[in-house]
């Protein structure tokens, strides 16, 4: 019997033994190192109320679209969660498809071009809105503005070094677009039997035309391109309001005013990225946009720097009575971005951005060195203030010129070449021109290279074909 | 040596066995149950890159201001945080110092009564938004507009049943502020020498007016209100365009379009919280807000239901010249908002809406009906297709009349009694008219009916005095 119990008491320790390292062995290595097969630890969080729905988005982001596309949470719904929207000639469900023979698309000035630089911060771009978020019309000391933001793109120009902001004052509009509408209404004749002169300078954006003769106020007029009218017109006494884009739109040099009269300078491009800086601009009324900065084009902001106080209060009005300020949700979504645009004095934001263009730019001039057909605007180097050396500009466009007699509509002929620009007359200029878009996403870009190099090729190959 | 060894394995026993004890306690109570004391345990949050946003966005809100204001992402910041931002009368750092004798002020129509409902719905009306969200122009399957959201919009219309949206076009504004010019835009005279005349039924919302006069286009013209209109002109072929506001600002009366020709249906207070829904709104342009439905006024987002084609094209137009679109991250915003709007057939959210109205209303009323010297206006039951029963309308202003022969300026005596209204000559009527905004914070509401309870009663206790 002692035997028994002997043997009995030896096995229920060893049995209590092998139970200990069993839960050491639970403890110490499956704490969660085991991965996700691991559940049995709860686990909270310390996230309450907004723990589902950063879940979801992160869910969202996590959607496969084979790299040549993005799921977003507001994107239709297949299978119970948002589609894949493919970049490029991508398609199918992930966007894994590279459709043969599909045209290169470089119509658009879609700034998807910085998109992996936000990827690549994204805890410190995120922003997360509660369902409360400024319900009111208003700031707390401002009736549309926030002051907050106002600072940050004070401080991102002292940083960029484009702008002079101090005793300046700041709008903000749904995008720049709007601001150049405000500006005209603002810089505008209140006399409607001598309605300001609109002008701008050949090539140029045609949202100036557009826009200014759709308003069809009595207080204004597009007069067209200010060479014609300086030619025409004596431009002493004359109520003119000149659009000048710096750098232009679509060929990235730096401009000023030739006209003489009031200015609304649109600086959209004006940012180390595209242009070397020479110094801060220091012009009445300076219109700059987040799109082209950041990339974040469906945001949908711009602001303008306004020295003077009465033209201030009218883009002011303008804004207030267009649509009573811009969406605060927008405001503090740009505030975020900037935050981290200007970080360690914007070094790794402009350097990531300006290296994305130059490299795209080298590769570009590279395949159109080997043409005779087509040709790019020249670029000239220019002392960068901000990168404190001399650089070649890397502007958002190519603006290509069809050298062949026969070749009078360049976008078609480009795109006979499956690719799809935009043609001259869209600025204003000639079809012997056509503009590429630079700034899109690098799916984009590769394709639109590899069909411009195909077309270099066959000019070079066969000076029959096309 | 045999009783030592004996010995020696029953100590070893027990304290296995204890451990066994220990671990076992340790596992299966001490998972997390034992509340916050217990960190022992490592716990990993399942999210990423969305934390930080997260954690900062909840100690935002976590803020205290007493209950009387509200802190957020963007606010100023003081010692490190942002500033709460408070209500009504109270103030100090953290919204607890009510000041005494402070003006009610109930001048502005800003929509915070219904922030309590969004704070309960936190988690389902939290959006998170990632650095790179919808960075595009365009949306894949639509060049400006969110397809998901229209489709919300449509189910909201479906449920609340004010609106027919079944083939029509909807389009998106920044407000609906925007789309009331974009709506003028769209119907008026394309021949300069004969300008459409836009019109509108005292009293009206002073905006109709100020924009159309502002944009002061040649294809459209303000004329004023519609019945001296009518007096004076044959409507018979005549371009006109009026303004119908349905139910009215500040009245809160369904209307009808009066002069027979195109019409802009202002269906902002259009809800069941507002006024009796007798069946679905199914006029030629309809606009509504996002503001007054669900009391975000700062997001910027109305849109317009619209049935005839050129018109709607027109529209599109407009907002695309305007500022090419609204921002993508409201719309997101937006559609959160609404998918919560719309659960459970909107029971939730109607009723909590209605029942905030009729308590104001209730009280109201109560406080009026012990005054000779103040009126507001009048209110009959009709019956409601929503909440399938007769009611009263409670709508978001009391239109106060000022009814002593000397109180001509009824804002004015108003303000004699602390309270802040828009004087009656903002809405283009007599100043013996003062409106005055039921939809602020319940701090706001709360001191508008003290001060009016101090007012009446000064005129019960003494005629002489105010």
């Amino acid at each position: 019997m002692n035997k028994m119990k002997k043997y009995y008491y030896g096995i229920c320790f060893l049995i209590s033994v092998a139970i200990n390292i069993l839960f050491s062995t639970y403890l110490y290595v499956g704490d969660g190192r085991w991965g996700e097969n691991n559940q049995e630890i709860s686990c909270r969080s310390s996230l309450t109320w907004s723990e589902k729905a950063a879940s979801e988005a992160e869910a969202v982001a996590a959607i496969s679209c084979s790299g040549h596309g993005r799921a977003f949470l507001d994107g239709s719904i297949s299978y119970g969660q948002p589609v894949c929207e493919c970049y490029g000639c991508y398609g199918g469900t992930d966007c894994s498809e590279l459709s043969p023979g599909c045209a290169a698309d470089a119509n658009s000035g879609d700034p998807i071009y910085l998109e992996p630089f936000w990827m690549q911060n994204a805890a410190d771009t995120t922003v997360v809105i509660s369902g409360w978020h400024r319900m009111s019309y208003e700031y707390d000391d401002d009736p549309m503005m926030s002051t907050e933001l106002d600072k940050y793109i004070r401080k991102l120009h002292s940083i960029a070094g484009n702008a002079i902001t101090q005793d300046r004052y700041i709008v903000f509009g749904v995008g720049s677009s709007q601001l150049l509408s405000a500006a005209v209404y603002a810089l505008s004749s209140e006399i409607s039997s001598s309605p300001s002169n609109v002008l701008a300078s050949i090539p140029f954006y045609h949202l100036y035309k557009d826009q200014t003769r759709f308003f069809n106020s009595e207080n204004f007029l597009f007069r067209g391109d200010t060479s014609s009218w300086k030619s025409n017109n004596s431009t002493d006494n004359m109520d003119v309001i000149e659009f000048v884009t710096s750098p232009t739109n679509p060929g990235g040099e730096l401009k000023k005013a030739v006209l003489g009269g009031k200015t609304i300078y649109d600086h959209a491009y004006f940012w180390p990225q595209f242009t070397p800086i020479p110094g801060p601009s220091d012009h009445d009324l300076m219109i700059f946009s987040l799109s082209k900065l950041t990339g974040h084009a469906g945001t949908r902001f711009g602001w303008a720097i306004i020295k003077d106080k009465d033209v201030y209060e009218k883009v002011l009005n303008y804004i207030y009575l267009a649509n009573a300020g811009i969406s605060k949700d927008t405001q503090l979504r740009v505030l975020k971005v900037l935050k981290v645009a200007i970080k360690e004095d914007g070094k790794p934001f402009f350097e990531f951005a300006y290296n994305k263009m130059k490299d795209r730019w080298d590769r570009l001039a590279f395949v159109f060195s080997n043409s005779t057909r087509f040709s790019i605007q020249q670029r000239h180097p220019l002392h960068c203030n901000f990168f404190h050396e001399s650089r070649l500009p890397s502007p958002a466009y190519a603006w290509v010129r069809c050298e062949r007699d026969e070749d009078e509509d360049c976008r078609v002929v480009l795109e006979a070449g499956r690719i799809i620009g935009q043609s001259g007359s869209t600025f204003s200029a000639k079809d012997r021109y056509a503009r590429l878009s630079l700034i899109k996403s690098q799916d984009d870009f590769e394709l639109l290279l590899q069909r411009l190099t195909e077309l270099v090729s066959f000019e070079n190959g066969n000076m029959e074909t096309m």
